[in-house]
C-alpha cells in the first residue's frame, strides 16, 4: 500500500484515540491533522471539515482518494486492507463477541458522553459541571458493569479482551478507561477491565496513541 | 445450518427491529421471545435476562450454544454464517462506507435516544414528555442531516443506501425512520432517506419486521 494516510484527530477524542491505536497496531505511518473541538466554537464545524465529514465529528481517515468516518468502521477497513496482525479473530462467533464488546463502548458508553451531548444537557437542562460528571459516571458505570461481566465470565478472555492478541475490543476499551479516569469514575469494581487496560498499556501501539503524546496536546 | 435461532426482542425496539430485518433478508426462520421493556419495571432487568445479556438491553440472538448481543455485531455474524444475499459490499472501501452509515444511526442517533437515556433525563433533570421530544428530535435531526448529505452526494448510493441491494445500512436506517415518525420529527429535509425507506418498505423482509407485525405488539 503506497497511498498516504491522513488522520483528522483531536488529542483527547476517544474515537480518534481508537484509530490511532489501530494504525499503530498495523505498523502504519500516518500524518496527523489536528481538529480542535473547542477553540473558536469548534473547528469540526468549519466548512472545510464539514465537507470531509458532515457529522462534524472526529476522526476522519483519508487513504488516498478515500475519505472515511466512524472509528469502528475505519478500524475494520484497516483490518481488511492490512490483515496482519489481525484485529478480529478468525471465527464468526469470535468476531461477534469482539464486535459486541467494542460496541458496548462504541455505541452504549462513548456517544452518550460525547462533547456534543454534554453541551446539549448544559443548554437544554442547565446541567453544571457536577451534573455533567454524574451523567458521565452513570453511563460509564452501566457499560463497564456489563463489560466486566462479559470479560470475567468467559474463557475466551485472555491477556486481552479476546485471547492473547490485542484487537478491536481493546482499542475501544483503553480510550474509554482513559476517559473514565478523566471523569474520576470509580473503577475498583472492574478488575478485569483494569487488568486488560494495564496489559495494553505495556504495548508501544497503545502508549504512542495516548492523548498526551499527540502533536496537538497542550504542552 | 441446522441450529435453531431464538431472538429476544421487543416489538418497538429499533435494535431488535434491525436484527429481524437481517434474519428476514437471509431467509432465516427464528423464534421470537418477547422481552417487555416497560412492564413490571422492565423484563430486561430480570435475573434470567441479565444472565443472557448483562447490558440489560434487547436484542439477544441465540444460535445453538452461542449467545450474541449488539445488533450490528449480530447482523455481521448472520452475514458471515449465511453469506447470501450479502449485507455488505465486497470491497473494503464499500464495507467502510456501509458500516459508517450504519454507525451514524447505531452509534450516534439511536443510543442517545434509547429508553434508558430518556429515563435518565427524566430522573436527573426532570425532563417532561415535551422536553424528551425535543431531545429525541435534536439527535435524530443531527444524524439525519449528516446521513442525507452522505447519501445524496455519492454515486455509490443506489436504490438503497449502497447500490441496489439492501444491506447493513438500510436495516439500521429503516427502524430509525420509524422511530423518527413516532417522535414526530420533521423529515422533509431528508428526501434521499425517505426515498430509500420507501424502497425498503416494498420488501417483505422489511414489512414483516415492522413493530406492529410482532407477536408482542399491542392488539
Amino acid at each position: 500500500m503506497s497511498s498516504s494516510l491522513v488522520l483528522y484527530s483531536y488529542w483527547r477524542s476517544s474515537a480518534a484515540f481508537r484509530v490511532r491505536i489501530a494504525l499503530n497496531l498495523k505498523g502504519l505511518h500516518y500524518e496527523t491533522r489536528a481538529v480542535h473541538l473547542v477553540r473558536d466554537g469548534g473547528e469540526q464545524h468549519s466548512p472545510e471539515y464539514v465537507a470531509l465529514n458532515p457529522q462534524q465529528l472526529v476522526p476522519v481517515l483519508v487513504d488516498g482518494d478515500k475519505v472515511m468516518t466512524q472509528s469502528m468502521a475505519i478500524a475494520e477497513y484497516l483490518d481488511e486492507t492490512h490483515p496482519h496482525p489481525p484485529l478480529l479473530p478468525a471465527d464468526a462467533a469470535g468476531k461477534a463477541r469482539v464486535r459486541a464488546m467494542a460496541q458496548i463502548v462504541g455505541c452504549d458508553i462513548h456517544p452518550i458522553g460525547n462533547l456534543r451531548v454534554l453541551q446539549q444537557i448544559g443548554s437544554q437542562f442547565g446541567a453544571d459541571d457536577e451534573q455533567k460528571s454524574i451523567w458521565m459516571r452513570h453511563w460509564i458505570a452501566a457499560g463497564f458493569q456489563a463489560l466486566e461481566t462479559v470479560l470475567a465470565n468467559s474463557k475466551e478472555t485472555g491477556r486481552y479482551c479476546h485471547g492473547d492478541t490485542p484487537g478491536l475490543a481493546d482499542l475501544c476499551l483503553v480510550p474509554q478507561v482513559y476517559n473514565a479516569r478523566r471523569w474520576k469514575t470509580p473503577l475498583e469494581d472492574y478488575p478485569t477491565i483494569l487488568r486488560i487496560d494495564a496489559a495494553c498499556m505495556e504495548l508501544d501501539a497503545f502508549k504512542t496513541a495516548m492523548p498526551e503524546q499527540q502533536p496537538d496536546a497542550p504542552k
